[in-house]
């Protein structure tokens, strides 16, 4: 999303209106729970992008302005350790109030101080906040995809697997998300040597995205598309789960400790396999829409890092390096690179040479969580539009499994 | 309660609707939350009680009932081994679904079919399901005190600390709580000798109630009046909470473990104290209503038997034997015996001489929990009107802190 | 044991080598290793009662008593909060220093002190020091019966399954632990009414055991022998462990939790039940001398209180209550009320009417665990001979399982 | 070390026989304990690297070889998946048996049978083995560190704090680790550009050194010498552990989950901070020799990533990349690179491109703990002669405080 100054008021509110559309299929009740420490309740994501522009827009630049609740900062501040104590994110759940009416009443409450601050911004206010804004944007929007792979974690945590949301009428979802070529593995060379990585700086982007600078590759070849939920079965059927020589020593013993068999969202069907499920068994798989029967064309989802390296392991090929990943986005006949899964890297999340965090509040925004998580590029079902780009870094533990993420596989040349 | 034909309608309706009252000022939010594994939402205790009709009535005795929704045996059994499978206690808070308004349709389906059945139930019909319906509103009576006690729980984990109701308007509940001797305690002398123990078997009571039997005390004194919060409060300012000798090792280890350094719902108020605290510091006490300051004269409550056992060895006396409880029950002079808070007593909870567990599925609702919790005697203010008995013997684990629970001393002749 | 003043000498050179002489079978590795946080090292149980002559004799009543070591105040207090700060019980396997040979010295040092101070003692040091020697005594006598209970656990836990020390090589070590009437149990009559229970104060008895007082009992009758292995198999046999119906709440939990599907210790055989096994399965049970081939006329040893409960429910018959047990302890017919294992009784473990603690240390000795625990009558092979009364009190909670402990019924008449 | 035929059996008898004078100084109690799952006890490093030679050269290329003892491919395989199941980690405290003796028996049966496989192997024998046997002693020198490490923990948890091994009597171990230059850190440039990085594959060296390859840098500046206890003292002055903004965010967790106030080995003095301490307040701090002053001169050690990171953070100064590390290590005038301390490196623990792990059992070697775990270069005192290189990658979790880790700082040019 390029928000430039005159499209201020229509980028601000696109997006407000966007989480909120989000949360429209739930009822108060589903927007309350949190299903696990990692996840946040929907209500919550609400209110913490609002306070967000509170916090760093509204206090400091609109003259005059009356925090909608002083206690809010409190309840709806996430980790930014500079602005003050936090309720303890484990028990979000717990916040039956303030109500999902109060908190929409703080969000009209914020977006009309937030409209007065804009309309009556001098031209020195607006270059302040403008970069506020458009963070304040984009870090919605992070929230939004939150808002959907929380509540879709949720849900499944209920015995009666309830949809998030009907399927689309015309049932287009899921061929929109195929491949137009399903079949084997077309390996698309690349010659290596000397890529440019990162943001250049021109329009938006976070700051771990950069500084952009050259990086030395071996050549490769990436594949054409992503690995299927069909491909995926295939690795289960070969006992994949059961086999420590594909995975990682921190991988294996997930599997054994929290007894993993199959994707999170997987569910043995009771019934023999029928034609539909072409060759993979008889699963069903629960996403937006509901428990669905396995579409073995789909991309595979919400694996976690060690499923994908271990998949990977058990090809034979291997997972890209995030720079392998970058410098392929545009290579001829390559799909599903955005908007389906994101995709797993072989890369730990570090910071690029002459890495520097964003100054103030946003010092915290992403540097201070590079050890311990895995790079992932790409794009999801979930991601809003306009919200990723090719250089995007999104980055996760390697255990995660309620994110939309999957697999891209290279090999060496 | 007693309930013979007659009055089967009136009682069973009185009883039902009674829990949607307690129910009514919360919100479908509130509702839906649980704030640890020990409590309950308040929407799951509406439909757990229901399920229990549905259970052991309407599917054995109504030709032809149908249930409301077959999933629902799944999730809303509570411990009852021999009805099947159990969604696991510590997950009721994610069931976003069924809505609160699916489970009030729930009631009435179920309501309207055990008003069908009572209504046209032949004779030996009604001999067999008399005591089953009178078993299910006591139990509905039981979780009727547990839904205040569970929201009040919840409600206290938000930093809010938003009250339950608000308090009766006449402010009359505390009075009506105080003894009207709040002065030093006076000791009540009991003979001892051979006491008739446990419930005689006319009318209701539950199966640990019996049987009646003789048992031989010592003589004692007994408190006329609860333990107050100001005589609590002297005993932390005191260090009570910071001398390991009063405790038992167990408790000791609890108040090191989690930090307890008053009763979970006292707050420190962070100004100076004032007249009104009558040397009590500067308490205040979260409760039905909020959080107010600390009235001297109440009976402390939410104490767990560890603090219980504590503050009686810091006064010299002792906790009473669930016997001396009973057996002093009409003692003349006495106060408070009911109705306020739930008093530990010395007692572990343990079968009767010739103790046997009801029939059927009641088999498992008394006997299974004879060990490892301390008995507790009266009943509190949150327990339904006429549902205790001067034999009613109330159980919880040494450590739980969330039930209106107190202190009556007692001390040897 | 009865110690007066011209036996000092030899009763406490008795106990003390006693000590030593369990500990001798075992290296020094073996001596430092604690299995469990319940369990601790055999060295630590050396320097344990060592040390608390040291503290409650040495320092008080020896002038110029010189500590061996001021810091093994710190590193060998148990529970006493009276005498200052502890290290931390899961951690005293770390202790390899002090090495066994200076906690042999430390014994030396201490009993030659305490020589020379029985020795030189005036009349009034001998009254004051009296008892005290005697508790020190009585004291390393609960600690000699852990040391076998806790290095069986060790070396229970290692694969090898080594033994604590040979077979007596007579192998008369389980005939003698046999009933005499080992066949169907014979149930002995006890006619109720008041029974004085507790000690009368004459000899040396621990202060939980007072005081004496009346107790009213209905009439029972009580089995004239010990549960056997063979017994125990068949409510194995029957699905014992996989029937919720014959447990309580807590002990399901434990069985589902930890996975329990015979005692701790026994294990089963990979070869078909042969012969001896007298259609006990092919079970081995490890003991003090290894692993040996289940003795179905042996009593059951190394139950949990959960255990013992639900046996008991599946024959129909239950445990006795602590009163029941005392009162029945010369009945005639009856056999192995001592020296075998220590029995499980239904009683909670409470302070008798008009219990009063030991003053100073001794204060902390047994009132403060008077919650949460079980109380345990008789003893058991690993009793150190004379240690045990029919008034004794041993206590543990429910789970424990490392203990000598088995199962005597009763019924009601 | 280099290897080659004629002097496998000097290099044999020098590694073997080095392990055993690690372990000379402690005595079978210090040899057996085990103070955390990821430390060890002493006689299992002993047996393991004995059973690492018994199970890939032993077992199948001498004719007839018997194993010592069969059950000691369980106890003694640490995570060798391929080889079969295992004793569990956390465990290994509890094996008093085997005892040292025959542990020590162990091992010299199989030094005995590997000199007759040397002495009479035929040359394809020869070729065959010579790597597994190189492999092997690499093998038994990472554990040769560990045994120091762990022992150097399991003592550092006794209230006793003795000392491994008594200081070097002329006094000229700290004098020897110090900088020759320890005044402040001069900042030597390092031009950038393409690099060869990893092992070229001459001599031994692990599977996760290679593929050498080239990797672009950029211009960088690489301090002289490492960060000094003295260094480290000022940022704790400073309130470097009381400042989230300084750590990431993974690290900040684990300061307040843990409680970490300092490095694990520095303990607080009691007395006033004198002359000796150098401005570093009154620290004393555990290591091989016991408790010593803080030596503001020496290395700092013991750090994890997350404080190395903080610290580094504090400073305005950063972690060196693994790849700057080796670039740098024969920079003119840089000292310390190697036998002071492990070195912390800004990079995860990541496969170089193509690579590829070693075949059979070596498989599991490196390859699998390739994530979550950061490269640490350059070797410690503990690091036995020979044993490291400037291509060595050792790798630790983040959090890992056990180890002689410390602090080289880089900055960008």
């Amino acid at each position: 999303m390029s928000i430039v100054v005159p499209e201020w008021r229509r980028a601000y509110d696109e997006v407000r209106r966007y989480s909120m559309a989000l949360a429209e299929p739930l009822s108060a009740e589903d927007q309350g729970v949190q299903s696990m420490p990692d996840a946040s309740p929907t209500k919550w994501h609400l209110a913490h992008t609002t306070w967000f522009f509170e916090t760093i827009v509204l206090k400091p630049y609109l003259p005059g302005y009356r925090p909608f609740d002083e206690r809010y900062a409190y309840l709806f501040n996430s980790y930014y350790e500079a602005l003050g104590p936090r309720h303890a994110r484990p028990q979000r759940g717990l916040l039956t109030r303030p109500s999902l009416e109060e908190v929409h009443a703080y969000r009209r409450h914020v977006d009309e101080s937030m409209s007065t601050l804009m309309t009556r911004a001098d031209p020195a206010t607006r270059d302040a906040i403008e970069p506020l804004i458009t963070l304040g944007l984009h870090h919605e929007q992070q929230h939004q995809e939150l808002i959907v792979t929380d509540i879709v974690h949720a849900l499944s945590c209920n015995p009666l697997m309830p949809a998030y949301r009907p399927e689309p009428s015309d049932g287009e979802a899921a061929p929109r998300l195929r491949s137009t070529r399903p079949g084997p593995i077309e390996w698309l060379d690349r010659a290596g040597g000397v890529v440019g990585i990162g943001h250049d700086g021109r329009g938006f982007a976070f700051d771990n995205e950069g500084p952009r600078h050259d990086y030395l590759l071996r050549p490769y070849s990436i594949a054409h598309r992503l690995v299927t939920c069909g491909d995926y079965a295939a690795f289960i059927a070969d006992g994949g789960y059961a086999r420590p020589e594909l995975w990682l020593s921190d991988g294996w013993a997930a599997v054994q400790r929290e007894g993993w068999t199959a994707p999170i969202y997987w569910v043995p069907g009771g019934e023999k396999s029928d034609q539909k499920s072409g060759g993979c068994g008889n699963w069903r798989v629960f996403g937006l829409s509901g428990l669905k029967m396995l579409d073995p064309d789909a991309p595979v989802s919400n694996l976690s890092f060690y499923e994908a390296a271990a998949y990977a392991e058990w090809t034979g090929a291997r997972l890209p390096t995030e720079f392998e990943w970058e410098a392929a986005f545009d290579t001829p006949g390559i799909e599903q690179m955005t908007g389906h899964v994101w995709q797993w890297t072989r890369s730990a999340y570090e910071p690029y040479p002459g890495f520097r965090p964003l100054a103030g509040v946003a010092a915290e925004y992403n540097g201070k969580f590079m050890v311990g998580q895995q790079v992932l590029r790409g794009g999801s079902i979930a991601t809003p539009p306009g919200h990723t780009r090719p250089t995007y870094r999104n980055f996760f533990p390697p255990a995660a499994r309620w994110q939309f993420t999957g697999v891209r596989l290279v090999r060496d040349n």
